[in-house]
């Protein structure tokens, strides 16, 4: 039998990592250790870090293996994903098969934590279906508490909803009703430039965690174009970019909608 | 200068505890140990037993103190709950004044993550009107990332927005429009019993990261009263309870709404 733990640890700060997650990895006989290739080196180096400093048990082995490459041109995007994950799963059973064999404590380091926008619980979940794996999760520390944190603000409003959404369906679809604080993840986009600007604050954040880790925070009307300006400086910078914000717009500002 | 830092702590696991909390704990001058009445005993002997577990620096002083309690008679709820807060600001103020002056760092213990339905960082803006406090906050692990590793599942569909919210709130207007996955907290009255349950599924748990810890999961219709039971039973075995839980509807199954 496979154990197979997806242990959470943060947005990049090794200081993130629960007691919990320490001791998942010591007690692991294969941590899986997947290169994503060149435009993300930090967060590559980052994870090697994070197992070099915490990992004392000198039996646990380290497997570092190329990611399988998600197919960009395929025409259905939903099937590209699949098959991707597909060949993530088989990658996965290779480095398990080569090293521990059939039984054993496996982990993976997921960014964040495991349930948030991350599909490494689907990909798990494949591994089980044709053999028996049994998947332990272990929660981190999501970029959304990184962001509240480095602001030091509430999420909520008092009482209130909060929806994490996406920057496709805010462009898509608008600000959502029935809510007046918005937290958006994966938008490579800018997407608040398309949501009416009056009365809505934003906190901005990217790379949180790591040492390049930058702040802004203000109305959105006058923070949305300098957020625009520093994101693509950063990006340009380091070669890539991770970030989130949240938007709070006075209750009842856009009731209407 | 006073430095007030709010520590996450997480669920009632020790192991929830991150490495930056415990050297914000380690550093402090004092630890603020807020004693809430004996119906939440369990809560108070956790916050004292993970104090005692990875406070190693002998310098740091913990100051138990009773909590204010709020007037649950005040005819004005908003203004009785910023009274409490008040006098919940003027009761740290005493402990700080008495154990170290003016200058120096402070730490209080946050269940979950200071940011997610909690007042403290509320009640920090408070101290810090009159004088100068600056205020850190170290995120930790919510019971929302507690469910979702309890039951091994995402927080998102893919691709999909999720809304957190409280039981009032769903009471008060049902599922909201635009979001499939609702995360409800503060409901004391399983609020889930005024949805329609088709096509919705339930993962619920209670006293997450804690011995006593309790989950059940399926399909609405069938689990959701089997968890009003569970609930109450639990509510009466222990004399409090706090928990948590996930609803997730097919895609577009309460579009019509």
């Amino acid at each position: 039998m496979i154990e197979l733990h997806l242990i959470g640890i943060g947005t990049g700060n090794p200081d993130h990592l629960t007691l919990q997650a320490i001791k998942a990895l010591n007690r692991a006989d294969l941590i899986l250790l997947p290169l994503k290739g060149a435009d993300k080196a930090d967060l590559a180096e980052t994870r090697r870090a994070i197992i070099a400093e915490v990992v004392t048990n000198p039996a646990v082995c380290v497997a570092a293996f190329d990611m399988p490459r998600r197919d960009a041109d395929s025409a259905d995007y939903k099937a590209g994903v699949e098959a991707w994950h597909e060949a993530i799963a088989v990658a996965w059973q290779r480095q398990i098969e080569a090293h521990i064999g059939t039984s054993g404590r496996v982990a993976l380091l997921v960014w964040g934590d495991p349930s948030l926008y991350d599909s490494t619980l689907r990909i798990a979940g494949r591994l089980a279906r044709d053999r028996p794996v049994r998947i332990e999760v272990v929660p981190g520390i999501t970029s959304i508490q990184a962001l509240t944190a480095a602001h030091g603000i509430p999420l909520n409003a008092i009482g209130a909803s909060v929806m994490v959404t996406t920057g496709r369906l805010i462009t898509e679809s608008g600000w959502p009703a029935a809510v007046d604080t918005l937290v958006v993840m994966l938008d490579g986009e800018c997407a608040f430039r398309h949501l009416p600007a009056e009365d809505v604050a934003i906190w901005w954040g990217a790379y949180l965690g790591l040492p390049q880790a930058m702040t802004l925070a203000g109305p959105l009307a006058d923070v949305g174009p300098r957020i625009i300006a520093a994101r693509a400086q950063a990006r340009a910078d380091h070669g890539w970019i991770m970030d989130i914000y949240l938007l709070r717009r006075r209750p009842g500002a856009g009731s209407a909608t």
